[in-house]
């Protein structure tokens, strides 16, 4: 089964368009859970446990694992195999490099790990994303407008292509977008747009029509979930995940911290399909 | 002592501009290592021990070992150790996440690999690079025009800063090469700038002066080594790191290979200088 296949199964039976960041920074982490074997594993497990019904998928992000050498990648894989075949993983990595290199980051990420979709920076343009978009059946998310402060130092800046197909220019995030869109012969790609830029999303959805939009930066706050759900879903109400990390996993530190995530997904997953009927 | 004094010394002391890519593909090494118990450990020690003298900086790139797994991370880490402390390690690892994501990466990278530099991508801006740059010791790369036919879908794109400072727009490349300037308070950013792009390598020396610039795509051919010599490196001869990797390390797939490398590699540092001596 392939990515888009797999998402919208779990989506369906979970009634769901969230996907939980496992963003597992060891310093954050219950303290009581300190003196397992393999904390970073211990604290994913119980995460998973108290939200598998509750989320379209899983977004591990390699750099909390990375950071604690040979055993944090051990923690990782074992993450990933521990997540039920029916919710697929996305492997946040956001990877960048020339083809030959990125080949390498593919298979590690696609064959080593065995996730169903990853992140990738789209600064090397289309030869460096060809290695990933080789893998058929998995999904890449190009970076392309970000929910951090920098995203105005270049992704905002406007760009005249030349030859020029719009004259009048046009932000750099519109054309990865654009490029993406026709780059995408194998119905694999995706992007990543922050859900700080709701109306940017808008206008995103409209220029990718069915894409996968994988939306990170959705705040405690929730402040802009309405428009980001009605902005960022395709006209079926699908096509967005939804992702929360910290929100989410962190929402104790004390022993029930397994059970308060699982209030803020369900919190996260009703407002979602609340915005979704008034679409 | 920090990367640029250590870059300095090393260059100096083996006369070399010339840095070792160990981009060390398990399926290109030599099969009569394919039997150690850590067979990319073994090639990169035997490549590090023929070519220590020549080098002013190597330059390991974590796709070939993370494509290993927990097992690849061990070996990268035992090559950092074994290269001598008077040689800089580069580790080349293109990462561009949000600060609170890069935070992690940079400590997995000065930290826990304990290397003197690294590579970034520039996409998402100046609060994701911050996170880098605050170890002042260390020095950190910035993509700004890369060696591979992609470069020319986003890098070369003309842009137009607004407020605009330069009404005319100017490719994307060059507003990375000016930002990254501006930001580079503790004098420890730089730029990779691919060796196939002299004219613009050119370019960017003038703008941002004496700031290091790391030069990857020095092909086998050498064909405009001469250019990139004498349009890379400062007013002092300086401050540029030209790469090369595969040309070097896998010149020969013989028992041979490490002398083979130390020949490349002693080439390539001749070349160089003889450029120089052009200047």
């Amino acid at each position: 089964m392939n990515f888009i296949e797999k998402y919208l199964k779990a989506a369906q039976k979970n009634n769901s368009l969230v996907c939980i960041g496992l963003d597992s920074d060891l310093n954050k982490i219950p303290k009581l859970l300190s003196k397992s074997r393999d904390t970073l594993f211990e604290f994913n497990k119980k995460i998973i446990d108290a939200t598998v019904d509750l989320v379209c998928a899983y977004k591990p992000n390699m750099a909390f694992y990375e950071v604690g050498g040979s055993a944090g990648i051990t923690s990782l894989k074992k993450t990933i195999q521990y997540i039920p075949n029916h919710i697929p993983v996305i492997l946040d990595a956001k990877r960048g490099d020339i083809g030959n290199t990125n080949k390498m980051y593919a298979k590690e990420i696609f064959e080593y790990f065995g996730t169903d979709a990853t992140t990738v920076s789209p600064y090397l343009g289309e030869d460096s994303i060809a290695p990933f978009a080789e893998y058929q059946d998995k999904l890449t998310f190009v970076l392309c407008l970000t929910s951090n402060p920098g995203a105005k130092d270049f992704q905002l800046l406007e760009v005249e292509e030349k030859p020029s197909i719009n004259k009048e220019g046009k932000p750099l995030y519109k054309v990865v977008a654009q490029k993406v869109k026709d780059w995408n012969k194998n119905n694999n790609l995706g992007l990543v747009v922050g859900a700080t830029f709701p109306e940017q999303l808008k206008e995103i959805r409209e220029m990718v029509e069915d894409m996968p939009i994988l939306i990170p930066g959705v705040g405690a706050q929730g402040g802009d979930l309405e428009k980001v759900v009605q902005y960022g879903t395709d006209k079926n109400g699908k096509m967005a995940i939804i992702n929360s990390s910290r929100e989410i996993i962190f929402a104790s530190a004390e022993k029930d911290f397994d059970q308060k995530a699982r209030e803020k997904a369900l919190l996260l997953r009703d407002n979602i399909n609340q915005a979704l009927k008034q679409k």
